[in-house]
């Protein structure tokens, strides 16, 4: 077989299914995947939930991770946030002719680590293949189906609910900035990308969490002011309780970023009511220490998000605009 | 709002709201959408089938249909091959900075009037905006969920079954071969870009189909081949029966393509048990005049595919290989 992808593995013919099965289906391959012809049956599906993610990010390899573990986490975060435990994905390629095979492939193995640790298949695939020049190396498309074991979600958020942060923000989007400007601090940090679910699980098997979102493009700033936007209700935030590592604090005074609206891959926003955040909190330190309450919800300013420094000054959080970083995901 | 798409409207901010509140939910909005968070949750699923396709022809535009139609079609085709009627959608892009908005709005257009046909409902999606050159245009994915009202698969396929062929074959590749070389007949060629919901309902209601394959990359010769493979059968195909319209037999001669080969967007392979196949192809020719019967199962050559011509001559149809029209979906 050839040492990179060409044109004609995208053809829908012999070579094609050399790919597919000498390649995708040796690192992936499973029960119900091998019963996919057009489409895949699947068995019966009690209260589930879609979503769909589209993965662009350069580089294809970082401090952390890689665009094949990015896309598993993300796909499945999305579905662990709504309470769902994820179960079966689809997975399409576009890549650009030229593409290592070797690389292809160290991404195919960070796909199916990463399917594990969420207990999740892919199901179904595609794989296209175009021209030198019409893509940037490879992107990935991820759907996934999940159950839903609990009611997640914003619409729950009440006044005097309190507001938690799973880890430390913006260290996927300082460290892919780092890497991309081949800044000297690049090595230091490390993205947070990771799968939640086992820390997801952990919570729903002893709490009831109200709302959860992961803080990726648009940062924690983001889901703040969708919640605060969504329930019109007031997010109130000790500045100081939000916790951010001194490499990334570093990249974002340099270069006047803003953590609070910068990428994350690997920690959420909770929200639970006042009687579950102690314990909560717990559950969230045994996977990160950099876990903390980091608020309420109020009436104070509704639909807003207050950023409260430890003097007692107030300002307001805004939601994200304009890009700083493009494909961060 | 600009008239064009920024990296700003991928940004997970206010730009990333508005052109979704604003444009795509305005041509695509439903109930179950505007319950979506991270992910969507769905109603139970009873006999799901689940597929994923990601579309990057060029032309985005094309003489009968577009981009937007092709994703649409491309998905709930492939469902609607394993006998599953075409429910929930994800819908996501890849978006060029740069690329008009009125270009993109027609193509949600085309998605919408497609989304009809097939009566479905896009329920979840993402929106990635990439830096000039980072790809070509618009890049689509969709992924989709439907029911399974009948068990069809190739699994089923039996020596003495009859093979037939929904439409005449390859007008997608050669429209859009033509319309990309700017060869002349390129406007009299039409593609076959459908929706096949509405052939197989009807097939559905009244017959026990076996198999069905739309012939999309690979053209009715992989199909052929595939079902060949996968059985240990042969299939006898009588040459003069599959139809080629003139003018895209007249490409096909002057570039030296196999009409088998290129590839089909609204045209499928069905096998049926030899009794239902007059009624089979009565309910095909309601749609489609050129539908035809086209072969029978047989154990003459196992595992390969038979052309036979109307002087009784006899040539083996291979698997394509190589890849002559890269871009074709």
């Amino acid at each position: 077989m050839q040492k990179t992808i060409t044109l004609a593995m995208g053809n829908g013919g012999t070579e094609s299914s050399e790919l597919i099965q000498k390649v995708i289906y040796r690192h992936l391959g499973n029960d119900i995947l091998a019963k996919a012809e057009d489409a895949t049956p699947l068995p019966t599906l009690t209260n589930p939930c879609f979503t769909t993610d589209s993965f662009t990010i350069t580089p294809f390899f970082f401090n952390g991770g890689d665009i094949g573990k990015l896309s598993v986490a993300g796909v499945c975060n999305d579905l662990a946030m709504m309470g769902a435990k994820p179960k079966f994905l689809s997975l399409s390629f576009i890549i650009e002719e030229g593409f290592g095979l070797r690389e292809f492939e160290k991404i195919l193995r960070s796909i199916k680590k990463e399917l594990a640790i969420n207990g999740a298949k892919v199901v179904t695939g595609d794989t296209k293949v175009v021209p030198r020049g019409s893509c940037d190396g490879i992107y990935i498309n991820m759907s996934g189906i999940g159950k839903r074991v609990a009611n997640v979600t914003q619409s729950n958020i009440e006044e005097g609910d309190v507001v938690l942060l799973s880890g430390d923000m913006a260290r996927h989007g300082a460290s892919v900035f780092a890497a991309r400007e081949g800044i000297e601090l690049a090595n230091e940090i490390e993205s947070d990308c990771k799968s939640l679910w086992p820390v997801v699980d952990g919570l729903l098997q002893e709490l009831t969490p109200k709302a959860m979102r992961d803080a990726t493009r648009g940062g924690v700033a983001a889901v703040l002011n969708e919640w605060a936007a969504a329930t019109g209700l007031c997010m109130e935030i000790e500045e100081e309780a939000c916790a951010v590592d001194e490499s990334v604090q570093g990249i974002c005074e340099i270069l006047g970023f803003e953590p609070f609206a910068l990428a994350n891959e690997g920690t959420f926003v909770l929200a639970v009511r006042s009687e579950e955040a102690k314990r909560a909190l717990e559950i969230l330190q045994r996977h990160n220490p950099k876990a903390a309450i980091i608020g309420r919800v109020s009436r104070s300013y509704p639909g807003r998000v207050v950023l409260k420094s430890p003097w007692g000054t107030k300002r307001f959080l805004d939601m994200p605009s304009g890009e700083i970083l493009p494909r961060i995901c």
